[in-house]
């Protein structure tokens, strides 16, 4: 990696730095990341000024993380700061004390830009063609609506879960005329909005801590197999469930429940309701959380420098080539294993049946069959996997993580065994799973000794798959273990198979 | 890492070709492993000549090992040969063939070089002070008496496995007298073996794939918790389980016990049966697995070059430090987080009362706290436990494996659960994780900005912990955060604590 940047984006609840590593255009990773919860807009009154012990949590916050990015070689920061800042009457005053105190200047964004650079984030992390997008934040709520990966329009209004909190939750538990009233304000939020709705099932996707706490209570709540929030997608039905249960219990009660953060337990009640209320006020039946947001969006400006917008062209594979790429991956041998499966995959087409689909993700997993060495070369297969479900992957949705994920775990050895994967799959996924699985285990065998030594290969179908190589070199070795792989092309097409 | 060695290991059974990436005295890893099962020995009768089939397989075997170090950038290939080699007729024949066929000239070694390298192999991965060690290869079987770490004396037998499955496993299931036969010649085995005794408790540890196979199956009979061998030690009670049950069943039933792989099935019986005579013979109440052999042995040669025995000074804190260089850890940081940890250690000991062993631990925990961003920033305390539990790490048991993952696991939030490790554990080992955590989590808070601004720091005893640090710069928000996190030393300790 080149260069080092920190991102810092100073909200009305919490604020972040992001320290990234990246090769503009080719790689990147997540190095480092510090949170504070600053509640910068705590206690903002009807004069609109920041007061002074936020003010001075945040200025500590932008001295640390300086300090931070000092120490750890980070060559450039770009800090900026959204609506508490935006709409703080004492605005000026607080940007020079920061400026003078930590050295570091704020950039504040206006609404349109805060959409924005959340707008960026989140359509180069999920597959968002015709969407709306919202994200929630503690002082402000932006939706955007995006067609044909475009952003459309953005709406933003000050109101934000800091504040909701403040002048709504006001009894523990929050008793009946409270919550009725945090209900209706939530719904008002969204009233002039009349082009917001779900013609045509365009979905929802959301950014920000609320909605990915709001992801983390469901998914505890109903045991999910996979660690993961980017890319989960749960329903307003489940939603309600959720405001159901906050809104009975206690502030100190809401601290224990499984996947609520003690520092958010105050603010969640709020956050869900908006939420709901923009979900039944546009007809959506669910919501798509992007782990990705702001200050990711930051990022991809200078990541993708010269483009215009700043989108991946190929986002799932970048992605996947990214992967690679962060764990060293031998690109030769990939490489070979990849074409192998594909030529399989493409003349095996009559026996299978699957599509374009299918064959993309065979690709990737390909791509990424080997990752796994980085923790340790026993059971790579299984650290592959791992890596894979606790990755950055962008673009893919939890059933195609859990294909991939499959994939890679049966690569070299093992019966295929879906269980741990079962809600996020459909139930064809088993069959899908071995037969994909044979074709790239058969290509990897088939490049035992990472030499390149199978130049092409011609499938002969008849009541016995015949598989034809040409080599060059000796390739005695690969056709002996390739053959000895075939029991899982048995058990998955039905069919002996027999490699020449 | 500067070089790339091949070790290539031809035995009666298997054959492999490990690939180490190393810098000589600094770190190393293992990049790549090739298995090759080619049952060298099969078939030799009494005329002791290798069989055209066999040598055939081995020869192709070696020629795949020789262009996948080829194409993989090896730099220099050692390659040698164990006891099917050693004790052929044809021996000069069959070398003159590898060598004219494969280009690689095998080295064969004997019986004391192969018992001299299996010992530096498990010396250097296990804490071996007085100890024995057991070898079950597929044609031979190596025991070696260790005193003080060094190799006192080594007994050689020709009995391996595979022709012990040959000449005794000739029924399916296997028939009582055939049975008989078989533990019979296993206890003769070591007839002559009389200063081979647990006296006053002296280990008994073992190495190779049989021992391995064992304590696989041995563990998923058991749900064990971690997916790990290398260290675990399984008693003679549950051997004998296990030989009861692998005696009851066919060879097809075989292959379907968990943790035994298909071809591995045949001979696993043989070398139960053979374990389970040593421990017997010498009344040793368990056996620990060593997850490195011969092949490790030859390459620490290579890599501690110049020092007479290759032995490890310091084998846990070579081991911590080579598996946080492998993930590029960030060693200033890393280093102050250990400082702090372990003045806290101190100054607190009055209080927890722990003593050298905990100690060592913290310190290596700290060292690792951080190794799971490899992974993903997000979470990576998460991934920080599952590195070390799936690592190589060397010398230390699994309840130290374990302690050493749940210290990374809880460094930075979360209450302390340590159920999933459980059977590893003792009962006063959920105290010991939540104060060696606390201490672990005070001291990285104290280290937020990673910019070592608190310099000492000195602990006043009372009803309240006083700790006062000394920075050099500003620290308002380690000592906010190091506040914050009070929370944990609370419940560890009983003791409210302020960080001033």
């Amino acid at each position: 990696m080149q260069e080092r940047i920190g991102v810092i984006d100073l909200g009305s609840n919490t604020t972040r730095l992001m320290v990234m590593g990246f090769t503009p255009h080719h790689s990147f990773k997540l190095l480092d990341e510090v949170r504070e919860t600053v509640r910068l807009a705590e206690g903002v009154g009807d004069d609109g000024r920041l007061k002074p012990g936020p003010m001075e949590r945040g200025i500590e916050a932008m001295k640390l993380f300086h300090s931070f990015c000092r120490a750890t070689g980070v060559q450039r920061i770009v800090p900026v700061a959204t609506s508490a800042v935006r709409e703080a009457t004492n605005q000026a005053e607080f940007l020079l004390r920061v400026e003078r105190e930590s050295g570091l200047k704020l950039r504040v964004l206006s609404t349109e830009e805060e959409a924005y650079y959340g707008y960026l984030g989140a359509a180069n992390a999920l597959d968002l063609r015709d969407a709306y997008l919202v994200d929630i934040g503690g002082g402000s709520t932006e939706v955007t609506a995006i067609r044909g990966r475009g952003l459309l329009r953005s709406f933003s209004a000050p109101a934000g879960v800091v504040r909701f909190t403040e002048r709504y939750v006001r009894s523990d538990p929050i008793s009946k005329s409270d919550f009725k009233a945090l209900e209706s304000a939530a719904a008002e939020i969204f009233d002039g909005l009349n082009w917001l709705s779900n013609t045509n099932g365009t979905m929802l996707a959301g950014i920000g801590g609320t909605i990915r706490t709001l992801a983390d209570i469901d998914q505890k709540m109903h045991s999910y197999p996979l660690d993961r929030v980017h890319g989960y997608c749960f329903t307003r039905e489940r939603l309600e469930a959720i405001v159901e249960l906050l809104r009975s219990l206690s502030l100190r009660q809401r601290e224990e429940v499984p996947g609520l953060s003690r520092d958010r337990a105050d603010l969640i009640l709020a956050g869900a309701v908006i939420v709901h209320q923009l979900m039944r006020r546009g007809h959506f039946a669910d919501i798509t959380v992007s782990g990705q947001g702001l200050r990711e969006g930051v990022f991809y400006e200078h990541f993708l420098v010269g483009e215009d917008p700043p989108l991946f062209a190929d986002m799932r594979g970048f992605s996947v080539q990214n992967l690679a790429r962060i764990y060293n991956y031998q690109a030769i041998h990939a490489a070979k294993v990849r074409e192998l499966s594909l030529a399989l995959f493409d003349q095996l087409r009559s026996l299978h049946g699957y599509g374009a689909w299918e064959r993309e993700l065979l690709g990737h997993a390909a791509t990424l069959h080997d990752i796994g060495t980085v923790v340790s070369y026993y059971d790579h297969h299984k650290h592959g996997a791992y890596l894979i479900v606790n990755s950055a992957l962008q673009g893919f949705n939890h059933r195609e993580i859990a294909l991939l994920a499959l994939l890679v775990r049966y690569h070299r050895k093992g019966d295929v065994v879906v269980d741990p994967y079962r809600d996020t799959l459909h139930s064809s996924d088993g069959a899908r799973v071995a037969r994909l699985a044979a074709l790239l285990r058969l290509a990897e065998y088939l490049e035992r000794s990472k030499s390149q030594v199978i130049q092409r290969l011609d499938v002969e179908l008849g009541d016995t798959i015949r598989v034809v190589t040409r080599a060059i070199g000796d390739a005695t070795v690969e056709i002996w273990d390739a053959n000895r792989s075939a029991g899982l092309f048995k058990k998955a097409f039905g069919k002996e198979i027999e490699i020449v």
